[in-house]
């Protein structure tokens, strides 16, 4: 049975990682008749939980929140309504909470954990039935941690539009975690991957993940021509998982096939002092520029399927911190010292 | 039987309007055994024509080319090995004359008739049998000429990528040939319409077309927000036909809807002095951006479906201009005296 | 604020009509934290109803279940964590409380009210905020009552496998509810509507919804020549919807288009000692048939969108029962005295 | 360059292989304007063509067509108005010369070759440069000849209607075609692969090929239970290739997931004595049933993409015969001792 009490952070204001206070006797939530009671084992960080903490966030947080979307654990209880989950079950979180299926809509958008919601910074929590997904057979909790944000947003990229096919070409920019899963789903699913990264060493990473090529963006500043040409009859890619904004993206306009999509995703790398490309550029190479945030119950259901057919793994940094250690999980990700998700154990 | 000779267009250069060359004795063209003698009855003008007299159009062009991608007519003689169409069979002309489905690709887009190979401002012109369509058997030709480029491109936008659905909105710009057929498709699929112009002859005009809703884009600047608000529950409207440039964008992005879609249409109003949005407007949005270059013969077969089921008849503008009179037609439609199609009596 | 009892009804076993029992003290349901009390004002019977109380349902049923899918009403109350709804709010019910969207699956089918979970026969009822909707603005609530089932059932038919588009053929068979709501979704979509029916008086009624061609299919029993006949180059129709299982489903075939789209729908006229034709016709067909079961949330907020804006108003029947004459209306639609969809005013 | 005369095959009646005729000195075809003259260096057979000689091809047949829709070869020459292929290009056939993409129409349905148009059996054949497709880069024509009729309609039934995802559980009977080529698409896409076969040497085949789970059907003739107790929470499987007809089909049903697609194939196992189950089971299970009748162009180029992207190679019998041994080849195919394509050296 949970204890009443348990160790929980919150956030209280936007000063930076300071602005995160822990508590050490906070209360259990009670748990509602539609509501499940996970015991958190796991919790992975994303760039967005760094801004919310530093108040560039561009969507409304909630004063005081719990910080964290992705979390991992084990139903503890459930109300007497509840159907869909027994005690016992490995579940994770699903990022807005009532997005079920279709697009995001004004309701649901206000639905996610950890800025408007309470997250999963903390041992344990309620969720409501629905706001929950069973965890994938083959993966333990911590790398079960890392699915909620950025492999859903990864997965969206991919099949959210128009679905990835076996034989088409992903170009992937860089390690951090959305083009990492990127890498991962699309070698699953037999399409090819054109990688991008500044490092010897996370190239060979990449390689070693299945990327097809990769490519030096400082060694060769016109990547996105270079992967054009590695294209069969030099068509350019079908999709690009575009993480990197001013800077990047003329070269992704480069290597975009006619009628591909670029999925324009997070807010990393948009304080480039260079010009961005603009629309009209979009339009002379004819493509498709998606912005993309996270995803639904029904992706999330699609993807962790692929997962456990593929028996991917999510990569993890080798350091994993303790939930009282947040604060400086929060300085290691925000130095880039990480490679690939950063997870805590709880 | 066809004459030797004919009157016919070709663009010298990329002076202006005085680049267009009249030859009143050119070769009537032999026709091979898959190609089909068209005895053109009319044609009609897109900005398109304009910018590649005036030297602005962003894709190569041949030269000497005959101006022209929309034309309307009658088959005169097939080759010996056609089966699609006999003698006899009212035909309109195919845009880019190998896009038969799907996406365009390097090879099919270099077949765009008016650009790089020969258009339809002439008397007859030979095609391979892929590259016509029977025409509309509810419109006449001078209709019929209007569809090849500007109505395929509104099609498109409404059904390339997500299909329109009845009740969805659909937000339309000014009064150009794209945007009223957008109005016309929109109201035939059960669809809203909130149409935006500063006119208000054009305003009745729209409203006798169907749209539901009118903006006087000049009297209410910040018209983007006035649209989303007209829309149930202000969840913004699901498709706009943008074909202003950066001037209007902005507003584009006020109204859409999340996960909504902004077809980027042509390049008329690029020119602004108006500092362009950024592609991370578009991210806040949660939007999708997509660039429309006409369509595929699978998409103009289902476009002519809908308009003889609906018996949609084009908006074409009072004045129809001899071929003769090709040079007048461009400065008038230059002049933008026009409203709705400019079309030319062969 | 809500009594503490109500009438209600149950039913108890498969013996017909009589083992509707009707209860007038029965308790008003408490509400949990997220759940809506909902008033009734109305609802509406289906096919499925009277098989459920005779005993052929073919899928699982709850002992003494309160009957019925279809309802609407005013929310009267809502549990302390309810953030879709207020009191006050006009809502209506969704059939599976839990297809969210995407393909039905073992679980949400089990969620079907009036079925496995309580229905809507009774003056007040109790629902998780995730399984109403609020209702289209342009309809009162007994119109509204007939969305639940039938209407859904149709829009699925008709937008969830291949998107209807305008200028498509849509045959419908009859004048039952599916059948019914069919025709007027098509037309406000844009398509083209063949309608079979035996009876002059009904064809009046089809012709006045819309439908382009009737056919009476007892003065033609080959009727399915004849609606192919009836589609431009005689290519078929696009979609059909069949109600009347196997005496019918030899006509679907012969008016299908290739690759066209039958509808399986109910289990009404599955009797018929005609033999049933193989899956190797449809084969010869090269068409696809679809078992229709209701549909989604997602896909019921598409139709209510639809509905309200092209204002389409239900077919009910000229009279309307009460709730306590509910014996009586399933004994009158079993005796097939209704006309458009059979509603009960609670 | 070409001779003038070749050898040449074409079937004269209905009577069985014997109507199967020889010509060595048949006339090489002349090249029109936009014709591709082919060189044939392999070709392969189908169920189908045995049908034809034998007379029980459902469609029409043209007299003393020259048999044969698989075809792989070297452009030998060009017409003067050809833009697709030079000489020395590698080419398969397109199965239906004109359906370029979308559905199947009655215009296109007209143009198989090998049925109504020349086929592939003889030394030289011209075709419209539409109705050829470049061979994939790392298969040999041998190889390459498998594509065009067994390969497109495993693709078409693969990604036709619903596209294969990864993590999707495809169900495939036996070894012929169309069956391994589902194999080997659907472990390439990332999906689950469940066999049936009644051999333990096929059996090791299939898994050598990656199918996951074998079903010896003899031994198991419920195995459409036991394919879905396969299935992650028993939800059974999404797709279902079809090939074997009233005798599987039932089983196909009992395993079938809600709104999971049959792919209905060929004509194969079409004779027995079992009765079919009805449409209205295909109600019971809430699923899809479809024919699929071989693939269009565009499908035909994405499946050559994946093809090259995967390294996927065929499986063809170990015989492979002479263009002069062609009867021979029917004979052995009719009697069942091939594995994998059977193959005609040209």
């Amino acid at each position: 049975m949970a204890p009443k009490t348990m160790k929980q952070w919150r956030v209280q204001g936007t000063s930076g990682f300071d602005c995160l206070k822990f508590d050490s006797q906070a209360p259990v939530p009670e748990v509602g008749d539609k509501e499940v009671l996970v015991k958190f084992n796991a919790s992975s960080l994303n760039y967005r939980d760094l801004c919310i903490s530093k108040g560039f966030y561009p969507f409304p947080v909630s004063d005081n929140i719990v910080p964290g979307s992705d979390g991992a654990g084990v139903v503890e209880a459930v109300g007497k309504k509840v159907t869909r989950f027994r005690p016992g079950d490995r579940v994770v979180t699903l990022f807005h909470q009532e997005h079920f299926g279709g697009s995001l809509d004004p309701h649901s958008i206000q639905t996610a954990i950890g800025g408007l919601l309470p997250g999963t910074q903390r041992e344990y929590g309620t969720f409501d039935e629905q706001g929950l997904l069973q965890s994938p057979k083959n993966l333990n909790d911590i790398e079960t941690s890392t699915l909620t944000c950025a492999a859903l947003t990864s997965w969206n990229a991919l099949y959210g539009l128009k679905q990835l096919k076996p034989g088409e070409y992903v170009l992937t920019q860089g390690t951090g975690g959305v083009s990492i899963f990127a890498v991962q789903f699309a070698k699953a699913a037999g399409a090819k991957v054109i990688a991008t990264t500044s490092s010897a060493k996370k190239a060979e990473l990449l390689k070693k993940l299945g990327a097809d090529h990769i490519i030096n963006y400082k060694e060769d500043p016109n990547w996105g021509e270079t992967a054009k040409k590695l294209t069969p009859n030099q068509v350019g890619v079908d999709h690009v998982i575009e993480v990197g904004g001013a800077t990047t993206l003329k070269q992704s306009l480069n290597c975009i096939k006619l009628d591909g999509i670029i999925s324009l995703i997070g807010f990393v790398g948009g304080n480039s002092k260079e010009p961005e490309p603009s629309f009209l550029e979009a339009l002379a190479h004819v493509c498709t520029v998606r912005a993309v945030f996270v995803g639904s119950r029904l992706q999330m259901e699609e993807m962790i399927r692929a997962i456990e057919a593929n028996d991917i793994h999510p990569v993890v940094d080798e350091k994993v911190f303790t939930l009282g250690q947040l604060k400086e999980a929060y300085q290691y990700m925000w130095d880039q010292k990480h490679f690939g998700k950063l997870c805590i154990k709880i």
